[in-house]
């Protein structure tokens, strides 16, 4: 490992994590429509995302004194499961960009997309497979379990938050949010790259228990920051539309926080813009939205909870693995809790 | 095994595949959105389908030896593999009805369809992962691996379809169609079926060859009596549409025959229609396009091009198998071949 900084480590691990995705990924073919449909499948995982979930998996792997090599082919698992899942994210939200460029749906349409996401989401365990071959049966069924399990808690988050908006609900509680959060994001942000590294490492399953609590924090944190940076980063850098989540009429914590913090009368035309067609909604709504959110501190609030839940994950790491021996990768493990709080894109 | 005919046995085995899938397949939770994901996931498994890729399965397997309680997982695999490459098919075709009832998308909109879909891809994996038990690690990895090379087909025969109706492109030849069939439906109706089910009874992957061209044969003859269903057939014993591929403007052989064989104003009307979006196309549109098919014989054609396949898939069977000793379950297999051409539903 030669990076020392997280944001040195998150491009070198995602070179990496490319080439082994690029070189998994079928390119070329003879029949010109499935040639296209490969071009197509490699579309998502050609755009610059950051390869955090990789990355997190291969900095466990060898903090836990595993060989990362051995990790890679699971951590771009991680990255395939990412690129199928977000296809039909997109699809199923109405977004328009995703790391900058136009959803795939908005190039292709929305039949072409659905079965390019199923196309990845094949390949994405045909690449789990390989897993025998790298690290035993043993441990490649255990894996292929975890990402059975990881890929049931992500439907059962989706279907949580796609009933929110399909029944038009906004009177939810922090406690809603969390369950949806943590099957939706934090599982496969934190839980499972970080059991998956550990488990590569030699670890039992008992041993990575802990990574629940750690994950679960540090991936609510996660994804509140990006619900943050969704209404006050920059398009440049963030690569979606910005305010694009009150567009879409997403259920945040900042929104259940402005809910419940607002008047009657102001909730009443909170839910009222949000819960409008995408298409309908004019950007001074939009705007309206988010002044409500400055002026009652919500977006503030859900960063400083985001804070307080990355200092607990760190904090329940340190306790967990005391006996773990100092090492680079552990370091930058650690920096990188912080980097993903204070981050902008 | 006590059914001794083709329909008998189809049925039973659907009953054990059901029995299988729903013990499988979880159906209650506390939290409301999940608890009704569930049941969102068992909706299509639930209705009824004739369950012949398991069939086909189980009665290979036991015809070469085997034990069929043993390929009874991987056979209700298959079964979880259809309903969630149907659910999507229905949305990227634009379907009304499956099986009698309206399609998933119909009762609950797109995006919730999508992800209902993508959870029942997720469970398929699953439940291939419990052959580690029932089969032991390498039999199961075997197995998973002719998954995931079939679901790479599907992918792939969908995509070239869903092609043509995006470029709106009607020159096509037979080649064209047998390329897309054979990718789309003849691998998963018949060769992997097959294949696996031989695989469970000990033969070799060298043996189980012989079914890549058998299976060719009777999956496409399958497709096209499918087809000719699609627009003969009964909309109370078929449980789809009558005429819907016309409406949804589907690639058959039936209407490659057609274009070929009428005028080119009878070609430029037929596309014309064809190549309306759904909505607006209407019923007497439809019928002239299947009464020029009658005029043609279209339907005569292609029904009579799957009797050939059929009889050949026969001989190749008889031919590449002549050692295998008889069997009720090797009858049932040939009587399915049978069935499969002169069936109505």
């Amino acid at each position: 490992m030669s990076a020392t900084q997280p944001l040195d480590f998150l491009k070198e691990t995602k070179k990496q994590i490319d080439g082994h995705i690029f070189d998994f990924l079928p390119s070329e073919h003879d029949h010109p429509e499935v040639h296209q449909f490969y071009q197509m499948m490699l579309d998502y995982p050609l755009r610059a995302g950051k390869g955090l979930r990789p990355a997190i998996c291969l900095l466990i792997c060898e903090a836990f004194g595993g060989n990362p090599q051995k990790a890679l082919n699971t951590a771009a698992a991680l990255e395939l499961l990412q690129n199928w899942a977000l296809i039909h994210d997109d699809i199923e939200d109405g977004s328009d960009l995703r790391r900058g460029e136009p959803c795939l749906h908005q190039k292709y349409g929305i039949p072409i997309a659905i079965n390019v996401g199923d196309g990845l989401h094949c390949r994405m365990w045909e690449m789990l497979n390989r897993n025998a071959d790298l690290l035993g049966y043993e441990l490649a069924f255990e894996i292929s379990s975890e990402f059975a399990q990881l890929s049931n808690s992500i439907v059962e988050g989706q279907h949580i938050e796609l009933s929110w908006v399909e029944n038009n609900r906004w009177n939810l509680t922090e406690a809603d949010y969390w369950t949806m959060c943590i099957k939706k994001t934090a599982s496969y942000t934190c839980i499972t790259p970080c059991r998956v590294g550990a488990l590569i490492a030699g670890s039992s399953k008992n041993e990575t228990e802990p990574f629940i609590n750690i994950g679960t924090n540090l991936g609510i944190a996660f994804q509140i920051q990006d619900d943050a940076l969704n209404l006050i980063g920059e398009e440049r850098l963030y690569g979606k539309e910005i305010g694009g989540d009150i567009s879409e009429g997403k259920r945040t914590l900042i929104l259940i926080h402005l809910l419940n913090a607002c008047s009657p009368g102001e909730a009443k035309r909170i839910t009222e813009i949000m819960g409008q067609h995408r298409a309908d909604k004019d950007p001074d709504e939009i705007q309206e939205v988010l002044d409500l959110m400055k002026r009652y501190g919500s977006i503030h609030y859900a960063q400083q909870h985001a804070k307080t839940l990355a200092k607990k994950a760190y904090t329940q790491f340190n306790q967990a693995f005391s006996n773990l021996p100092a090492s680079q990768a552990k370091d930058i493990f650690l920096d990188l809790i912080s980097f993903l709080i204070e981050r902008e894109y």
